[in-house]
This record gives C-alpha cells, sequence and structure tokens, in this order.
C-alpha cells in the first residue's frame, strides 16, 4: 500500500511541476474564501468523522493543488521566494521522509555536520577569518533578525538573560525608513518597545543616509536613551536599495555599537564577483541575515543568521537542559547545538540548500548575476497610480489568473507595482507580458 | 530531467521508507563527528568549487539516509517525536512542491483556509465556544509556548509593544520544576528574564501541587513581583505527569493570572474519550499549545498556539506592514493572517495534518489512548543507575546501532532512562527487547 500510494502522490507532484512551468497555465485559480470554504466541485476543506479513502485522498491532492498559488510559474511576480528548483524539491522529500529534528548530534548527525558546513562557507564569503563566525538556520529572515537584536542585547548586557529589561537603561535600535519591518516587530516582542527603533531617513534611491543615522543616534542620546544596535539593509523589500555599509560601520565603530546587516535579499549577490561591491563593508558586520530562499531558489524556508564572535548565541541561550543536552555523552557534545536556539526542536532546512550548493555552486551565482543585471535594466520600471487603481488592477489580474505581482505605497507615492525578479523560470516575454497585462486590465479606470 | 531524476530519488526514499520499519536494521550507523567530517568511504560533506553530475547527487542522497538516524524504527525511543506516517510523508511531499508561504490568503489561499479549520477544530476539542478561539501553526512547542508569555504580557500591558518592558512592574512567571525549559528559555528571550520564572514544587509524580502554587504567587507578590502568567503542564516531558488543571485554574481565576497550558506532549490524549479527563480543566485555560508532530505522529514541525481571546494575537504582533498586508485588496483581508504572526515568511505546517485528519480521524484517536495504555502498564517501570552507568550504556547502544532511547538525571534521582511510547511501529516485543538489551549492554558495569 505504501510505495503504490506514495507512487500516485509522486505522478500528480510531477504533473503539477511540469504544468507550473507552462506559461499557458493559470498562475492561479482564484476563488473567494466564501466559495473555497463552500467547497468547489466536491473539494471540501472539512474534516469529517468518518475516513477517507486513499482514492479520495489522492483527489484532495490534486484539488490541493488545483486552488493553490503556483509560485513557479514564469509569471509569479509577488514575492521575494519563487521559482521552483528540482534538486531543491528533492533535498525537501528526502527531509521529510528523514524526519528528525536538529536538537543533538545524535538524532540529526549528518544535518548538523552539513549546517556547520553551510554556516562556515557563508561566514567566509561575508569576509569574516577562520576564527570567527557561529550562527543557525532559523525559521524565515523575521527571526534571522530578531536573533541578531537578541544577541546583540546579550552582548552589551547579559544580565538581560536573568534579571529580564527591567536591569537595564532604555535602549535604542536605529534602522532606516526603507528597512523590513521585521526589526519594529522584534522589538515588541523582545520588549525594547517598538516606539525605541529610530527611523533613519533615506535618500531617493532607498538608502540610508550616514549624516541622518548620526544625527539620530546623537538625539537619542540627548533624549536619555542608550543606542546599542544599528541594523544596515543590503537589498531593501521594496526598492531592491544597499545601505552604505563602511560609512554605517565607520559610525557602528564611533560609537560603540552592534552592526546588523539585513542580507535577506541582497545576500546571493555576494556569490558573484562583479556584484558583492554592492555588500562592500559587510565584513565589519557582528551579525548578518542571508536568505537562501530567496534569491538563491532554495525552496522555504531557509534563512540563515550569522554572529560574528563565536561563543555569543549559545551563551545568550543556552539552560542545558538535561534530558537533551547532558554534558555526560559519549561523542563530542559541542556538536548539540541545538541550546544556541531559542527553540528547542527545529525544522532541518539545511539539506535542501547543501544538495543544491553541490549540484550547482557555479549556476547559483549566474543566476544571481542575472537578476541582478535584470534588477538594474530595470530599475527605472515604475507604475504609480491613483491610491485605488492598482488595486483594481491587481483584484482583475487574481481573477484572470494571468500574472501575479505586489503593490503598495510608500512615502508620498501612493499605490504602485512592485516587481520582483527573483523567478528562475522567468523571462524577457514575460516581462513584456507583464507590461501588456497591466496596461490592458487597466485601460478602464 | 526533471522527472526522471526525481523519480530515482523517489526509490531511494522508497527503499528507506520500506528498510526503516525492519527490525533487522539498525536504528543507527554512529560515526564519531570527526569521522564524518573526514568523510566516510566517498561520502563527503564538503563543497566543491565544482558542480557534481545528478548521479552523485543521488549517491549523496543515499549516504545521508544511511548515516542518518532511524527516526520511524520500531527501536526509535529516544524522542517525544517519532514514527514515520505515509500519510503525513505524502503531505510534506506535496507542501515542498507548493513551496509557498503562510503570509496572506493571495499566496496561500487553501493552506490559510486549512489552517482555519483545523484551529477551530482543536479549539472546540479544547472546549471553548464558538465565539472564542484563535490560533496559530508554529515552528515548534517552545515558540508556541513563547507565543502563550507574549500575548499574555500583551493582554495585562499593551504598552509593552510600544514602550518594552521598561514602562511595567517587574513580572513574575510560574511553572512546575518537572515543566519543560522553554518557559524560562522564552522569559529570557521577551525580555522578561529567567529568574522571575518562580519554580514550582511537585508531588512524587511530577504533578504540580497547587497549594505550593499560591504560596510562590503570595511570596512573589511580598517581594515586589507581579505576578501575570501560570504555565500548567499537560504531559510533562520526563514524567509524562499532569498538573491538576481545575485547581490550578482556580487560583489563577483568584488572582487574575493568565493560565496557559503547556499540552504539547499530552494534546493527544483530548481526542480519546476514555483519557480526555486527564486535561479535565483546559477548558478554563487562556492559552493553549499543543503538538500534533508528538502523540499524533505528524511530520516535523507541527505545533499550534491556541489563543482563547480572539483578536488579540493580530493586536499584540501586527504591524500592517504595506507590501504585504494591504487593506484595500480585493477580497476579504481578514484571511490575511500572517500578522498574527512574530514571523514574516511562515512555512506550511497544516497540510500534512489536514490530510492525515482526513485519511484517519479515527486511527488518531485508537493511536493515542494505546499509547496512554502503554505508558500506564510501564508507569512504575524505571531503571536508575549510578551516574556513570546509563550514559556507558547508551554509547554503547549507540556504537552498537540496536535502540536508541534517551537518560538524564532528575532531583534527587541521578541518570535514569527515559522511554517515550510515541512511536505507532512499536510493539511489545520492542519493549522486551529494549530491556533485555540495557541489561546486556551494562552486565559488565
Amino acid at each position: 500500500m505504501t510505495r503504490g500510494f506514495l507512487q500516485e502522490l509522486v505522478n500528480i507532484l510531477f504533473g503539477y511541476i511540469s504544468k507550473t512551468s507552462q506559461r499557458s497555465t493559470k498562475v492561479l485559480d482564484f476563488h473567494h474564501p466564501h466559495q473555497l470554504k463552500e467547497g468547489l466541485e466536491g473539494f471540501s476543506l472539512d474534516l469529517s468523522d468518518q475516513p477517507e479513502t486513499l482514492e479520495q485522498i489522492l483527489v484532495d491532492c490534486r484539488d490541493t493543488l488545483k486552488y493553490g498559488v503556483s509560485t513557479g510559474h514564469p509569471r509569479f511576480f509577488n514575492q521575494l521566494s519563487s521559482g521552483l528548483d528540482v534538486i531543491g524539491v528533492a533535498g525537501e522529500w528526502l527531509t521529510s521522509t528523514a524526519n528528525t529534528n536538529m536538537f543533538t548530534y545524535e538524532v540529526s548527525p549528518v544535518f548538523i555536520l552539513m549546517e556547520e558546513v553551510l554556516l562556515r562557507k557563508m561566514q567566509s564569503i561575508v569576509g569574516w577569518s577562520d576564527e570567527e563566525g557561529d550562527g543557525l538556520f532559523c525559521p524565515g529572515g523575521t527571526i534571522s533578525n530578531l536573533y541578531s537584536i537578541l544577541v546583540a542585547r546579550y552582548h552589551f548586557y547579559p544580565e538581560v538573560k536573568t534579571k529580564g529589561m527591567g536591569a537595564l537603561p532604555r535602549l535604542a535600535l536605529f534602522t532606516s525608513e526603507h528597512s523590513h519591518y521585521s526589526v519594529k516587530k522584534s522589538a515588541a516582542v523582545l520588549g525594547l518597545g517598538s516606539e525605541n527603533v529610530v527611523v533613519v531617513k533615506c535618500d531617493e534611491r532607498g538608502k540610508m543616509i550616514p549624516g541622518e543615522l548620526e544625527i539620530s543616534i546623537i538625539t537619542a542620546q540627548k533624549k536619555g536613551l542608550v543606542p546599542f544596535y544599528v541594523n544596515a539593509t543590503a537589498g531593501t523589500t521594496v526598492y531592491g536599495a544597499f545601505d552604505p555599509l563602511c560609512a554605517i560601520a565607520d559610525i557602528c565603530d564611533k560609537h560603540t555599537l552592534w552592526m546588523h546587516v539585513d542580507a535577506a535579499w541582497g545576500g546571493g549577490l555576494m556569490m558573484s564577483d562583479r556584484h558583492r561591491m554592492k555588500l562592500g563593508g559587510i565584513e565589519r558586520a557582528w551579525s548578518v541575515t542571508w536568505n537562501p530562499h530567496k534569491m538563491m531558489g532554495v525552496p522555504l524556508q531557509c534563512s540563515a543568521i550569522l554572529v560574528r564572535k563565536r561563543g555569543l548565541l549559545q551563551k545568550c541561550n543556552e539552560l542545558g537542559a538535561e534530558y537533551l543536552f547532558q554534558r555526560d555523552k559519549h561523542y563530542e557534545v559541542s556538536y548539540d547545538t541545538g541550546d544556541k536556539s531559542i527553540q528547542c526542536g527545529r525544522h532541518v532546512d539545511v539539506f535542501k540548500f547543501w544538495l543544491m550548493w553541490k549540484a550547482k555552486v557555479n549556476k547559483c551565482l549566474e543566476n544571481a548575476e542575472y537578476l541582478y543585471d535584470q534588477l538594474q535594466r530595470r530599475a527605472d520600471f515604475q507604475l504609480v497610480f491613483g491610491h485605488k487603481v492598482a488595486p483594481r488592477i491587481k483584484g482583475r489580474m487574481m481573477e484572470k489568473g494571468s500574472v501575479l505581482i505586489g503593490y503598495q505605497p510608500l512615502g508620498t507615492r501612493v499605490n504602485f507595482f512592485r516587481c520582483v525578479f527573483s523567478n528562475p523560470a522567468t523571462q524577457q516575454e514575460d516581462i513584456d507580458f507583464l507590461l501588456d497585462e497591466i496596461s490592458c486590465l487597466g485601460h478602464d479606470l
């Protein structure tokens, strides 16, 4: 039964994979929530008390894919993560079959060592020395950024772990107005307070202005706050801008502040000899977020937090639970890395990335270069509308299922479309199609 | 190429699945970290600059499984999560092929609705009314517990989100000495401080003593702390004990404290008419952690945080990023649930669970009953050793690869083996084998 059932499922997945790359198929077959909830053509989300047959389970699987979104479709521009990499998918299938957990070497010997190998590789690409560098794969870039703040706070105020924020002065964090919202979210979660995140002005291209950072630091100090952390962004969410890392590092040095670089999106460019200059100065950061599930096309999720000072993650987070992290094991327990984490159980996110690297380290590099070139070529591509136009075009787009792209307002600009080039399946004709489609769907608005 | 390569991979996975259930195979083929790092029989973890052929990639996949741990083997007793459920595995394979993200209805229409369906089901099993109940699937039980504290703090002190802990009094949390370390870890992360977690005494069976809880609350108040949160455990990590929920709920009511129930391990018993009395009073909790990846055998990870008061998760965590959570979309945006989360990108953990429920709701129930009966029958099964004996037996066990079980000290007891019954593949003969093996491997110690 096992093999026959799984083979049937695999055949369905093969059909999906081959279809998702065809431009003639829809990106999505949109239905409103109430329509899907009512049940479409026999596809019911409800859980009954009667078990279903395996045949019906396979029908459910087919329907689940049918009413989902083809994130690997060449005309899916909606998110920073997209595409459907076959080696990556193979990696995830194996990972879920192995069904183990990253807490200890004991239950994940191979994956724990692969994590070490890949983190070291990433640290050396960032430019840290062999004596420096530590890290973890995390459930998403926001959690990676949260780690950076957590570790920075512990570095300056180790007593926070036991005594809490009550024992500390009022701390201030700095990040640009174009940076990701995860800095504010993490400040709220960690008990620092979102108001204590100071938002620094950007230039017209979305890069943090170093002079404004320095002014913000001094102003905060005058108000009685204690600055401790600066987040610089390498590849902002909307403009794809790179903050000037060297100038920011100088300011951090001068004021003894923790410098974090959120390279969740732009990190992939470090793989390219031609483009890594965009991230010049990143080696001066004290921590770095880098999401291979974005520019490098690794399936979701794969996000690293890299910390320069070795041992800090462990000290910050360890509690030494005696049912997991016994010190008297018969092997070298420094490989029981789970206590570095704020999680206990941790999903294996590394294997798909390791496998993709093995298969095509050079291809990743080419992809990154290609994507960045696309980005540059299209830097002037911007469609700004009255505030109601973009949502209406997007609505029509979703109903039609022809293409998927995000929109948003920013600063003084009302709604505009944000075109993400990260999908390896996308070609020139898809960009042309997108422009035509927006013009066609919006002609009467 | 795609289909041929993936089919080869699938054949390897079929071989693994069929082998993992055979008692004649090893639970693990143990090697020390330095041995695996040096490379075994051509299996190299290192990343070279040359891409590998697809044939070599398949060899790597085979080796990865070979040197890993068979968590689905009938003699794997090491962790609370184990087993290899075929429907669950199918669910994960589909999830990774769909490769999408839980932030919005827009990119995950089906999975977002499935999450709602399952969370509602779980809330109704907990015993909350139709007007109550909210929740999320989280990356592991520790993060679920972290959410409970985060939301409790926000409930009593909403200003913490913007102003941080500096604006609050010194808060105290309460949990039993047998509870999971995640309460302390979360207190450290959230800026509450691990010292402000008051550890409450248990009786000899590992259950929190309600009288001790009340004394602890009053003592903390006298010291100037402000109690706000009590964690009760339904199924402790080591003894599998159930705290007396009704008595704890009475105390929480009296002192207006947030009552959380960590049912990560024991939650599955609520599915059983015969055993759910163990969790009597859970319906009075303000939040509940329940990990279907433990007693219910769902593949890793699948952990829910359930919150009784609807809307609180959203208010506590929302930041309304305009590139994701636009309010002017053409569909009902209350289904864009991503802003409830402390993550931004979130892995799809619900589909495998939904599929397993569809396939065998009754079977899950039988499993839970069977497992609990096993647990009861073996309640007196305890092997306590001098502090060096268990680690040495375990070392021999790992080298031999015959069986895998955890050990630890607790309180006045030195190292003892912790036998977890959660693997559906385990039968009576495997328990007998375990006892014989421990006796045999330890005969000369």
